[in-house]
């Protein structure tokens, strides 16, 4: 799809809906647009003249070459006036104009209407229900704000237009421009897949900047996100962190399974930096916008006192960062010019009474270290400071040197003359040293991971006897398959399973443990409650005949007390692992945007005390799923904590990519969980698993 | 001690040291004094003027009743000085001077000196080695900073000269005001407890703010702290949260007691609320030193914009505050009058279009609901907004109501008509509308907890048999006690221990299990080493004495092997506990400044994988220790997860009383643990234990 030039660099727009009716959303759109580099028509059918301006009275009288449409008039007049710009073959309309979706049936109508229109004529749509388009860079404001941006290198897309608002009235006092300032509305056409890559491919942007409430389409906003993200760094800030609703939850991974976990496993996927916070999105865009944005983690820090310094670190460290060390050679250079109280290693206290030479020459030394990624300058308003001439010693530095440089002028108005110059020069300048550290940290962390790979290819294809045994619950009805139906599915895909024998009475539950070899477990069977344990449904350690009688009789009146004797339906019957090992949890399931999704963690019946599970879009390759066991607490278990010989990881990724696969071979399943894998030193066997198959397909 | 009244309400100040030179520390706080509102005078041996002040010659020549003296001399001068105005009478002094204990031992021999002289007069002194104290209301100014704080209700205490030139300059643009601001200096006299104990009683004092770096007087500042934070909120910011030295961990306790989780816990204890950074520093100030600060947790929120009002209720989530539900009545008069459109629901989005009336009335009828606690009004520059005159109605909804109020003014400039006029009304305003629920999440979070309950009295008097156990390690010359010696002396206290009988041969080892029954557990005995199981020193489950042979014979390769055969000094043998339980860890450690410190949380081998621990200050009575099980997660493990019963809490929380009071009555311990702690429904067992003792008392 894309093609979207006509939006970002037009050479003609024509104002559909304009007027001098004053507090309009039409007249305000003219005069924004009085700045554009390019040619303004109006169009209005009943005045000749708006604002000074002479106006055509129809579309079709627009000249050729029309490139851009803003639309403005009231909804009901959309469709016809687009069939209009069709006709004239403009390729591209910003709708402003609101009273679609938002307001109902009718306007749902509308909708359809409009993106009919525009899709048989390959004509881009931005909108309905916007603030518009700005691209400083041109002159082009097709909004009705109150002022425009400045120009710069960010783009910045908002779903919210109450946002674009605050935050173009904010990035003036930031000192903050943008490529372009679009507020995407409803998106009925051009959605998040389609603007991003257009800003991917665009020169003018260096950061691409969401703020999003929703996502239109999933799959095509990864493949867009993740092209782009290989180009220039994508921040979002995601509303509905908290949305996630109470689902239904048939099994652990279902609770474990939060949307919004979903959304950070999506946006890691995918390399986008999600934000949580206005305040960090802003940081952290100012950042990599700027001149020389930081790469490596390795900060060194100069300082006119220490303790700000020491918040620095703290929260460096905080955010996964770590300071650099100082070189031999740098203390020593830095020894030889400096006052003996210095701090003598990083961060670099040069003292209270440190004048602007002090700095510059300190930061030229500091900056030469190969030991270090990037400069934190921190300037407190002492007595002798002047903070306006440290400021252009260190532009000077950092023109001089090419080392990615923060600021942080501590202070307010007094130091806003350093700020002003800082700003100036491109480098970013924080009013707290603490803050710098920490988007230091969270930007060059995101940074330095390695590029994401792209989804595997799947060619899994359904072992036939995985599909009778769905086939034979869809038969009965069932969307839940019992522990041995779930084994044997499992199994079917080559997952190793304990072997599992069902009974339906004492005797034969006796018979399937003496096949196979005391000590057994018995387990309920139950086509209604899937939580065993919770039912008391499970005996361990079964040694003889009559523990297996005793057992099922426990079993039997533990449901029926519990439950109601409905619930019961005989036992299954394994082999006790006696082996000790790891316990593990590996499920999947599907989230209504980003399909599948697989879960691994630390298992076991105590998996809701553990809160150790890590979750990421489904499938996943080996390199993915070593990636997703690294992210839990528990991999330090598998890795050989406290003496035991480390487990074979590159078997139980693979495992993981091979389970990772199964929701994609089967569209019939919705949930599937192993719990305990039993992770030991001769393998990972599956001790139970329970699967839930969808009710409509 | 105490008895600061002097520094923050003198009515005769004089300063000696000062002058005219240009940039001089003694000229600016001359002319700093100017705008005091009591007398100033000047002494100066050399000159009979100083800015066009008659001066004095000599400190004897000062007038009766010369109540504060700031000394702004040379370091070597003060100790003659600071004698001078003893003999004078003088209560008080800031000695502004630096060169004392930062420069070495000279300038500490002087520091010992002004410190003799200060408590053989019973005289006070701030510093030295700092900027001074502001008393805004006085207008007093004993500082060298560039300007006079504004006067309000915020005591700031700082540690850091260089951060209160910064905090000030903040200050003025933020609109925040000081009831003193104190520079403390190296807190040669006046330290944590005395500052905080001045503030705490005095009227004009709603907030104690606190930049620490270090504490002084661990004892007496928790003291001080706790009995401020009955009176009035204090908030602080701890520098140096990394600096945790890597210490020599002869336990798992040793390495999970870091010293700046430490603080935590007194901070926890003390009842001061611990912010992360600079920023939030300011904001949760402001948010407490406001006129009607927020108690209760429910917040409301009313915006123009959904976006935003979502943006807050995830960062109201995030740090556990929850919004309000508006009642039915509530929702009713709301739909009365607000478009159809509306949300209706909290966040109560009124809409874009929303005029000053509109909010008022909005803000009237949610302010009126019971159901929440506080409101959060946002505002979004949009087409229609009067972002002063919907300010000026929540100033007036504010009045009338008397509820607790935040506001969100977003934006720039454009909005800060609007911001001018909710800080004059005393209604903190915040740039960004998460930033707005953060604080308040946590500042309510941090009022809404209980009292703390003061150190619990110990006379736990150590056992006989206790004593004996560490009289025999010391005669051996040895700091660790084995296992069998730590059970006995836990023991000896009643906490329950499994029966542990040592064994130096392989015939003895037998013999003790055949004494205690089958199975057994053999464990390494060894005076040097104390990880057994990483040393491969640990055989579970051995049914028989074939079985406790090979165990010998294992263990003693396994450490020769891995150590030298010096490291093997025998076995213990012990009952296996067949029991499944949780196993849990219980721990003790001295911290350097705040004493000892106890440890629980989930324990086992795996106790570094599950990172599932909390700490407190010892001793904990019965209810701190019920609070301290409530900050893990594997609490919810004893309480009774998946179906199995809940395990006798009062019973655990005396056994972690009891254990946290042993290092009060033996002083001779350095560290001690319990690891597992075995928690069954039959009770709770102490299956091993280490103890350490101090190697120098």
């Amino acid at each position: 799809m894309e093609n979207l030039e006509a939006f970002f660099s037009p050479s003609r727009v024509a104002v559909i809906g304009a007027t001098e009716k004053a507090g309009s959303v039409g007249r305000a759109v003219v005069e924004n647009l009085r700045g554009f580099h390019g040619a303004v028509h109006l169009v209005n059918r009943k005045h000749p003249e708006v604002l000074g301006i002479k106006t055509l009275a129809r579309v079709s009288d627009l000249p050729a070459g029309t490139d851009l449409a803003v639309i403005v008039t009231p909804a009901p007049a959309v469709p016809e006036i687009l069939r209009e710009c069709a006709a004239a073959g403009i390729p591209a309309a910003v709708v402003i104009s609101a009273g679609f979706k938002e307001a109902g049936a009718a306007g749902r109508e509308l909708e359809r209407e409009v993106l009919e229109i525009a899709r048989a004529a390959s004509m881009r749509v931005i909108g309905p229900n916007c603030l518009g388009v700005m691209v400083p860079g041109t002159g082009l404001n097709a909004t009705f704000a109150a002022a425009m941006a400045m120009p710069g290198n960010i783009a910045f897309l908002s779903q919210s237009g109450a946002l674009c608002t605050a935050i173009l009235d904010w990035s003036f006092s930031a000192g903050m421009g943008f490529s372009a300032f679009v507020s995407t509305g409803s998106m009925l056409d051009a959605g998040w897949a389609d603007l991003i890559a257009h800003f991917a491919d665009d020169p003018r942007t260096a950061v691409i900047v969401l703020y999003m409430e929703s996502v239109d389409d999933a799959p095509a906003f990864l493949g867009s996100a993740r092209r782009a993200a290989l180009k220039k760094p994508l921040v979002v800030l995601k509303a509905g962190r908290t949305e996630a609703a109470a689902r239904a939850a048939a099994s652990h991974t279902g609770a474990l399974t939060g949307s919004d976990s979903v959304f950070d496993a999506a946006f890691a996927r995918a390399g986008v930096l999600r934000v949580d916070s206005i305040a960090e999105l802003f940081q952290t865009a100012e950042v990599l916008a700027c001149r020389r944005p930081p790469r490596g983690r390795r900060l060194a820090i100069v300082t006119n006192a220490g303790g700000p310094g020491a918040l620095a670190v703290d929260m460096l460290a905080r955010h996964g960062g770590a300071p650099a060390d100082l070189g031999a050679e740098t203390l020593a250079r830095l020894d030889a010019f400096l006052p003996g109280p210095w701090s003598h290693s990083n961060p670099a206290d040069i003292l209270g009474d440190a004048d602007a030479a002090r700095y510059a020459r300190a930061l030229e030394i500091v900056a030469e270290d190969a030991g270090n990624d990037a400069l934190l300058v921190i300037l407190t308003p002492q007595a002798m400071t002047d903070n306006a001439a440290v400021a252009e010693a260190v532009v000077e530095v950092a023109e001089k040197s090419g080392k990615p440089l923060l600021a942080s002028w501590m202070g307010g108005d007094g130091v806003e003359a350093g700020r002003r110059i800082l700003a100036r020069a491109g480098i970013p300048c924080f009013n707290y040293p603490d803050t710098a550290a920490r988007v230091f940290a969270r930007v060059t962390a995101h940074l330095s991971q390695p590029p994401v790979s792209g989804t595997c290819a799947v060619d899994e294809r359904a072992p036939d006897l995985a599909l009778r045994v769905i086939a034979r619950a869809e038969a009965g009805g069932r969307v839940l398959l019992n522990e041995a139906e779930s084994k044997q599915l499992l199994g079917a895909f080559g997952i190793p399973v304990v072997r599992t024998l069902s009974a339906d009475s004492e005797d034969q539950a006796v018979d399937h443990a003496r096949a196979l070899g005391f000590p057994v477990v018995l387990k309920l069977c139950s086509r209604t409650l899937t939580h065993k344990t919770d039912a008391g449904g499970v005996r361990l350690a079964l040694t003889g005949e009559d523990a297996v009688r005793d057992a099922w009789c426990e079993i039997r009146d533990a449901v029926t007390v519990r439950a109601g004797a409905e619930h019961f339906g005989g036992v299954t019957v394994q082999r006790m692992i006696a082996d000790k090992g790891v316990e593990l949890i590996l499920g999947a399931s599907r989230d209504a945007q980003f399909g599948p999704v697989a879960l691994f963690g630390a298992g076991g019946v105590m998996v809701h005390v553990l809160q150790d599970t890590a979750l990421d879009l489904a499938p996943l390759d080996v390199d993915q799923a070593l990636r997703l066991i690294a992210r839990t607490r528990v991999q330090r278990a598998l890795l050989g904590a406290r003496g035991s010989a480390p487990l074979d990881m590159d078997a139980l990724a693979r495992l993981v990519a091979l389970f990772s696969r199964i929701p994609l071979a089967l569209p019939q399943i919705a949930e599937m969980e192993i719990n305990p894998l039993l992770a030991a030193q001769d393998g990972f066997t599956a001790l139970d698993a329970r699967i839930v198959l969808r009710r409509n397909l």
